[in-house]
């Protein structure tokens, strides 16, 4: 909403079934599918799939299965790790599903054959942000805790590669080192749509643009809708599907 | 299988739809309808909701729907907790699902009326103890805080209203105290299957007792069956099953 604004966006959490990043890549693929089916069903033309676990395991076969145009949010995150980064030493920090994946080392080497790529799976920093502890000492030693392994890598340039950590962007920076560049997944997926609907206005064209957001959940709960009220900064109405 | 040996146990770990204590009544109830029915289908004669959350929220429903004796981990935990007490100053820890039902509350109230209940939601340490950070600095600082409102209550039991949570048990006793009462819903729900069945020769007769224990989950992850033979203490195997 913020790098792309004025487009309508059918959004879908699937929180009937999250958290996805400890489960196998099987079941993801098999929620993901459904996700998208879904998601035409109601008239989408593009689709993201906002979610760095689905990205890992799921593009494959979904990119397979669906015609429209789909993007992940990896592939545009590696690129702009690799502008960032001056001494080619990544890290990499997201799910058990994402990093047992190694789909940010295969793909950073593709690009950049001599880099050196680190990766810490950080499993309870989803169930931290969804909790709503951003700032607790607890969360800050938990985090302090996954980093270790990577602060003697000299790694200049740190993916974050799952879509919670932006919000714990302050304690990350704080806990790797404000000389490490950090990379968050949701700018790069948003620049990389752009410049493809920039390149294809054909498709352009056909989107919705009168700014209409509507959020759907295979869940609703009250701290999600906190969650999502605190993100969005604004009162919000789900509605409820069942997958 | 400790409290009542013998009998064949039929096993099913809803692991692709897993935590529940995060998500509302209404999909509770509909997962543990679809693992009851699950469950029958593979010829069991006698169902134990042996989750604190589909316990609280998913009885009422699950008793109307099913004929088959149904057990569930509350009513036991209530009636040793009460038991337990001298001064009938309880505390309660679960999930946010467990503890926003009110059901330990009105179970004990309906049992011992003058009796105080203090809850508590501690919705991290499921994923806590999912990760296998059962002795770890960063646990015990995460159970202190979250015990911190029940230390000046007075309280002389404490229940674990979390399957999840006796696995913590050194630590919780350690940050509530010695002196506190702790009550495994685990063993209290196993001898009132016990009880039950000493009562009804005519269904216990009806059991299986060939010492046999089948695992269904419905996603098998390295992380889950690694927990499992960390906590039964024997290799396992897996029917992986789609719901």
């Amino acid at each position: 909403m913020q790098q792309i604004p004025g487009y309508d966006i059918l959004y879908f959490g699937d929180t009937a079934h999250t958290p996805y990043g400890t489960k196998s890549s099987e079941t993801v693929i098999g929620y993901t599918i459904n996700n998208i089916e879904f998601l035409l069903s109601r008239g989408a033309e593009l689709i993201v799939i906002a979610c760095n676990t689905a990205s890992s395991v799921a593009t494959a076969p979904v990119l397979k299965q669906f015609s429209v145009p789909i993007f992940e949010v990896i592939t545009p995150a590696v690129e702009l790790a690799v502008q960032a980064s001056k001494n080619l030493n990544f890290g990499i920090i997201g799910t058990r599903a994402t990093i047992t994946s190694g789909i940010y080392e295969t793909k950073i080497i593709e690009n950049q054959p001599q880099a050196r790529v680190y990766s810490v799976a950080c499993p309870l920093l989803v169930p931290l942000v969804e909790e709503g502890w951003l700032d607790k000492a607890e969360t800050a030693m938990i985090v302090k805790k996954y980093l270790q392994p990577l602060k003697t890598r000299q790694i200049d340039t740190l993916i974050l590669g799952c879509t919670h950590y932006p919000l714990l962007k302050k304690v990350i920076q704080r806990k790797i080192g404000k000389r490490v560049h950090l990379i968050d997944s949701s700018i790069s997926v948003s620049n990389s749509v752009k410049a493809f609907l920039a390149a294809n206005s054909q498709i352009d064209r056909q989107l919705g643009r009168n700014d209409h957001l509507t959020l759907f959940v295979s869940d609703v709960t009250d701290q999600f809708k906190k969650i999502a009220e605190m993100t969005l900064k604004t009162n919000i109405t789900f509605e409820a599907v069942r997958l």
